[in-house]
């Protein structure tokens, strides 16, 4: 697998590929650390594509649902302990451990650097402005080898071609996904909607 | 009609109801004014259904798409003459109308009453917070009898049942036609679904 063939060298985190791997599968189910690592092989895809350093491309990936497992109450703490947007109280995990995970991996995994945290933050809803590295997380979490629905060959063709399109597309889809299962939908997807989106 | 059956007595224009169609049928073209007279039509229809005042019915519906057929220029004047949100000039005027429409009712028509104003602000949007009869102009310009759409029907049918169920119906079809056809969203239309659609 592409995956193995990473070694870190640029001193991002302070130790082994394999030691964030195993800080990374304690804090979840092996279902989801599955899905973590098929996340990983689809970064380095699209990092490679995109000229991407596939160092902070495999971290993002490999971090990226560090905080999906964690109790609510560890969120509801943060928002209110941090003084957050009170808004933020409305939604759940969904959006919590995009936006909020970050707090988690900093403290956590002593990871600080400002472009792996950011594309951990956008990884769900996407952003107006968004980084390559933004850019890949959220398309690679979205176009992974094990997901199935039903426009996903479709956005991983898009993904093969143009990571552009691949935002698009993606955010498109799941607004309308939202909004067909009547879902609460944040803000900041709008946002991201409307600049990538809308002619 | 209905319409003609009204009388204003409550001294809400300074003048007659008669007067007031002449005014609206003067701003726009015929197509336009009988939209307008429908839209009035159905707004009595659910104020007598949803006890509201037949007269501010009337009167928000004659005004709704007073500023419809205004330049653009005069919308891009206000806008930055009333130091309002400069993000308001990247939306057109199937947004302006409604939200700013009340500052030309208010000036040209000496019409000050809040809740009519109000109800014309968000006659587009919705918003999360509805009055009744915010709700009643909402669905009335939505349903009215000359609309033509795959829904309408099921709208109608829904409207003439249950007001907040027909807000809510509204707003989602709204929604998904919006992203279909790759709309720029004005962020309030999400406000408004995730207050009256999103579980």
């Amino acid at each position: 697998m592409t995956k193995n063939k990473i070694q870190y060298s640029e001193d991002i985190v302070p130790y082994s590929r394999d030691e964030l791997i195993e800080k990374v599968r304690r804090k979840m189910s092996n279902k989801r650390f599955q899905h973590v690592l098929r996340v990983e092989d689809m970064s380095l895809i699209l990092a490679r594509k995109n000229n991407e350093s596939l160092e902070k491309a495999s971290i993002a990936a490999l971090v990226h649902d560090y905080g999906k497992e964690r109790p609510n109450e560890d969120y509801i703490e943060l928002i209110k302990d941090q003084y957050l947007d009170a808004n933020l109280l409305k939604y759940g995990n969904a959006i919590w451990h995009g936006l909020l995970g970050s707090y988690f991996i900093k403290k956590e995994l002593q990871i600080t650097d400002e472009e792996i945290l950011q594309a951990v933050r956008v990884h769900t809803t996407g952003a107006a402005e968004m980084s390559r590295l933004d850019c890949i997380l959220y398309v690679a979490d979205y176009v992974e080898v094990g997901r199935q629905f039903s426009e996903v060959d479709k956005a991983r063709e898009i993904a093969m071609n143009n990571l552009d399109e691949a935002v698009s597309f993606e955010t498109e889809q799941t607004l309308l996904y939202l909004i067909q299962k009547k879902a609460l939908v944040y803000p900041k997807t709008l946002e991201t909607y409307n600049a990538w989106v809308a002619k």
